[in-house]
């Protein structure tokens, strides 16, 4: 629980060919190169075929995380610095984020490194089988860019932003993912040739916020994934409630307007009728005459546009009111509010905060914090790949 | 957790001096009479002094929830029945259940025997020292009826309709005994004169369902007392959650209508000012022209008088939405309504499961049960009486 300053913002938001794609490709050679024996930057450099620039970098960032050390040495007559890897690699596991349009793999040896990792653009709408024919080729090249074998992986966790019935392992309908409803953990994992753990990227979420963000020893923790959908992950008592079938945390199906609008789930006034990216998206559409994005509404807010504020403080409201009834049951330490709306910093929380202190009981608005992520659109991958790890421990104790 | 058949009903509803405190002291006069060596029922008639039959009564229930077994001997040349304590009896702990306008207390061995138990009633608006006097004195009271020391009790645990913060040890604002507020853990403590636990009424209605009631295998309970005030008490993952400073559950603090009625916590629209038994017994007030106690509820309401069975039926609307809110939250296997009005039974029950219905994740309206009380209004001490039993169990291991 203390690997957050050390994997940091490794190979984010890369897209296949982009230069963050390139530069998670070279680093992961520079820790095949490494996994031998320890090497200079100039070995380095000659195992790789990389330039001398390049693995200069690499080496600092990955001495940044904790990943290597470096030490002063002499190589061909010249001061020169050792690298070495900075622990023995645990088994290899997989974190793999689906989302409406997108999936995210990460693949990880023991802590603290993500050796690689990508993100693969999905078309809306998109259906399982292709998507997951579409991840698991993608997740063969990343092991082999990474020098690994399929066989050596041996953990694989799944997200996906839809409730899961646990007695089933299948995925519920009524989600965000309409086409994924009813797909089952066996399928996904007849998809990637080995069995895969299923899990909910808001439960994904609140795991990565403790073990990798700053929330490692709050046993009592909200993760609030404000997306197309609203989802939550919690973390009561130190552990990830599931609920007595797999669906807990369904923030976006707390009622805050008895006459609201109707709801896919077929209640009416959820918090997702008033305050998803959807909704936010579908007024700001009608006033702007032209589709609008989730990173349409972070740019035109943060450039000031008054319409977007509006909406982004609209909704942060209703959130806030919501998070108020969630923290009056629960009362949690800490709330984390992620998703792609989350790089709105306090344009967004600061509404939140407020809708949250109206409604909150007095003895929560001065203890119960509500903050961004840190691990931005990271998150739920991290969190696959904390529960890929943990049952990568677990298995090697049977 | 399997005691529930075993402490029955024992000695309810009491008032010193009625019927049901003078059968509890008979009862604890036997229990102490077999203490010594196992008897026959005249033995036992000759060392308590009581009347045959009601010793036959006695042993009758006591044999019914375990507490005894019997079997066929030869007493002075007739076959008689030898009674024996069931089992040897652990230390005894106390509990105690303060509520708005009584304290009901509880003496236990260890399981499955309640020794004695009786409730005082006490005026509205009681203050903490008085109330805790008259509940020493009555607890002394007991303990001699029932042939115990107060040196002998090993622990004490008393509950509050308060949230109580655990940071201090105090109870806090708002509640719905304000004469209690700031009051702390260590007042009570020693008007008691030893170390007591203080806990919430609806966190231990929550607990005791589980040691007493049917719930001992659900691992997600959510337990709603229904009473001047709303509150809940939430075991999750099999665990009490009393949140991240203690006052979780506050159930009657979740907001059902965003533009509803100022609420005595500074919020607006709670669950308490629309469905809880002061509202409701002020709007029957000013329809009958005379002040209404929750027992006239429940009478009139069983009566079938229209406009008591209409406020009913509202407030438990409410009631389900609410219920609603915090399973989409927590998906609990098992919602138990406690409190005054859950002997209304289906009365209550029924316009609870529809407002749930209405609001709740379809998934959960065929997983989550709502049901009242086995326990009636002794769930509160019951609970308290539980962790009492785990105080003394866990003091006996260090």
């Amino acid at each position: 629980m203390c690997c957050g300053v050390t994997i940091g913002d490794m190979a984010t938001n890369r897209r296949p060919g982009s230069q963050g794609a390139l530069r998670a490709a070279n680093q992961a050679r520079v820790v095949q190169a490494l996994r031998a024996a320890p090497a200079t930057q100039s070995e380095i450099a000659e195992r790789t075929g990389l330039a001398h620039a390049t693995v200069s970098n690499i080496v600092r960032d990955l001495r940044e995380r904790g990943a290597v050390s470096t030490q002063p040495t002499v190589h061909q007559g010249r001061r020169a610095s050792l690298v070495t890897l900075e622990r023995a690699e645990g088994p290899t596991v997989v974190g793999i984020d689906f989302g409406r349009q997108h999936v995210r793999i990460a693949v990880a040896a023991d802590d603290p490194v993500v050796l690689v990792e990508d993100e693969v653009v999905l078309p809306v709408g998109h259906r399982a089988d292709d998507s997951l024919a579409i991840a698991a080729e993608r997740l063969d090249e990343l092991l082999e860019e990474a020098g690994l074998q399929r066989g050596s992986v041996a953990a694989i966790c799944v997200g996906v932003p839809c409730p899961i019935d646990l007695r089933t392992g299948a995925i519920l309908g009524h989600s965000i993912l309409p086409e994924w409803d009813g797909v089952t953990q066996d399928r996904i994992s007849e998809a990637f040739g080995m069995p895969v753990e299923l899990a909910n990227d808001s439960d994904l979420g609140a795991i990565a916020e403790r073990a990798f963000g700053s929330y490692g020893e709050v046993d009592d923790l909200i993760f609030v994934k404000l997306g197309t959908g609203i989802g939550s992950g919690l973390v009561i008592g130190g552990r990830l409630h599931r609920g007595s079938f797999g669906i807990a945390g369904e923030l976006g199906h707390v009622q805050v307007d008895p006459a609201g609008t109707l709801c896919v789930c077929g209640s009416r006034g959820c918090l997702e009728t008033l305050a998803s990216v959807r909704v936010m998206a579908q007024s700001l559409s009608a006033v702007f005459g032209r589709p609008i994005s989730s990173a349409d509404i972070v740019r035109q807010a943060l450039a000031g546009d008054p319409a977007t504020r509006r909406v982004v403080a609209d909704a942060g409201a209703a959130i806030g009111r919501a998070i108020a009834n969630a923290a009056n049951l629960l009362a949690p330490a800490v709330v984390v509010v992620g998703g792609p709306l989350a790089e709105l910093g306090d344009l967004l929380l600061e509404p939140v905060r407020d809708g949250f202190e109206r409604f909150a009981l007095h003895a929560l608005t001065t203890s119960t914090r509500i903050v961004g992520t840190s691990l931005g659109s990271r998150a739920e991958v991290l969190g696959a790949v904390t529960l890929a790890r943990q049952s990568a421990k677990a298995a090697a104790f049977i």
